[in-house]
């Protein structure tokens, strides 16, 4: 099996160096091109002129771009190389609209196109331990199954197209909603003058645990918010949430009040730090009231 | 050591029962009288007359009541009972500034006063594996440490009066922010028809993961939900983090959304169901707009 991988950024580039380590990496493209070579050179693989030829010389395409006009554009780019029975497998999050419009039309063509996106940030991708949340026909998940398996390693099929998508939306509903009460509680804790170590040691272990209060907490505590998950990337993925709550006629307030915070803390030039910081608002809840530094 | 035990509800009970499977239990007290007269021949102790009777013949109080006002009446009802030495622990969820209260009057008079609030709910009660938050003068909270340790398994002494309170309202915050999270997710995914059971097996295992991602989620999935954490309770120890909050002259997003969403909850008679429950409210979200039943 031949793979091509395109889009070789912060997640994409460690993801087709596993696929590479797994011996399924035929060749590679970027949109800025000297990315791509520096890397075939590294690897002594192909780096393809166009998007047509890699889709021409390959049987499965990866993608992992930033946002669905990107990946309109990669799959518009790949279709005069795609044939009958290649696989097209996106691992970008977009909407599930996108990609179920992306199926639809390749299906016309017998080329097969999962959703897959991705989560484990870009320590899973180097260390191929992403989870991936699988939307697509069966058939065409099973033969795909390899190359998954080379960049991740929870894999879930969660359905038919977009479910994958879908699946991915809702985790990052969760994380809206949970990073908002870590850091509102963690604010109410600090300002309460309780020892915040202690508090997340003993609160770590109940039911009002997170992932996010045990493993981010502390960086509130400390005040520093390394990246991690970037607020500037969970705001794109917070919009995608909103346009398909959207196509249902609903509003989501959690989705809503985490995206005009994130709006605040990007506009205060906080968009590249970890999510936690948006403890930094939840603080100046009670700064503000107490008179300290931002009042 | 003797202990009295006042408040024999769902959680008081139990907690009683396990300080006399510790031979510590001297005897109960309880407002409607005939549950202590039935418990103290059950266990074969004593139902005292009066609070003040408990006190004197007690070295160590222990309290689990339902609000700030309960509280204080027992406390006033104790009060001609207690002297130097003795210790007064509250297992009761209230505001952190009526434990401070209590424990300057009762230090005023030698007498100790831990605020203790617990979680883990009845099963915890029952099986004697509560969380205990402790808040209060060091060297009595040692000499209570027995006294704790008949009710609960997992001990913490957070540092002064209210302390104990102020991590339970920290905890509380979480939950409210937590609840709303998995519910709103949780109806988007039913709304883009996923396989629910499946997103709940996927996203369990991932940084979106809470304990009431994986412990409620499949309650909403099923459109049942069994107390559990009753939205009632939830609802009041929300007021007390409102009026916590409120005391630095702050406002707290994710507490005032959620009483606002419980207030609906409690006035559509879904007040004794857990907490899960609000993805009742999440759910009309989308049934509004696709014109399902809730339109």
């Amino acid at each position: 099996m031949r793979i091509g991988f395109v889009g070789l950024g912060a997640m994409g580039a460690p993801m087709a160096r596993n696929l590479h380590r797994a011996s399924l990496l035929a060749g590679v493209w970027n949109r800025t091109q000297g990315k791509a070579a520096a890397l075939a050179a590294e690897l002594g693989c192909n780096a393809y002129p166009t998007l047509a030829d890699l889709a021409a010389d390959c049987d499965v395409v990866g993608i992992c771009v930033s946002a669905d006009a990107d990946l309109r554009e990669v799959v518009a780019g790949l279709s005069p190389g795609l044939g009958a029975g290649k696989i097209v497998i996106d691992f970008s999050t977009v909407g599930a609209g996108t990609a179920r419009a992306l199926h639809a039309r390749l299906a016309a063509g017998g080329v097969g196109f999962l959703d897959c996106p991705v989560s484990g940030g870009i320590e899973g991708a180097r260390q191929g331990t992403l989870a991936i949340m699988a939307g697509g026909d069966e058939a065409v998940f099973e033969r795909a199954r390899p190359v998954l398996e080379a960049v991740g390693r929870k894999i879930a099929h969660l359905g038919p197209s977009g479910a994958g998508q879908a699946t991915k939306a809702t985790n990052q509903i969760m994380c809206a909603g949970i990073i908002q009460a870590v850091a509102e509680a963690m604010a109410f804790a600090q300002a309460e003058g309780l020892p915040l170590e202690r508090v997340i040691d003993t609160l770590g272990q109940g039911a009002g645990s997170s992932w996010y209060f045990v493993n981010r907490a502390p960086y509130m505590a400390k005040g520093q918010y390394p990246a991690g998950f970037r607020v500037r990337l969970h705001e794109k993925d917070l919009r995608i949430c909103r346009e398909m709550a959207a196509a249902h006629g609903a509003r989501l307030p959690v989705v809503e009040s985490t995206l005009a915070e994130y709006a605040a803390l990007i506009r205060d030039g906080h968009g590249d730090e970890d999510i936690s910081t948006i403890y930094r608002s939840k603080s100046a809840l009670f700064a503000d009231a107490d008179g300290k530094p931002g009042a």
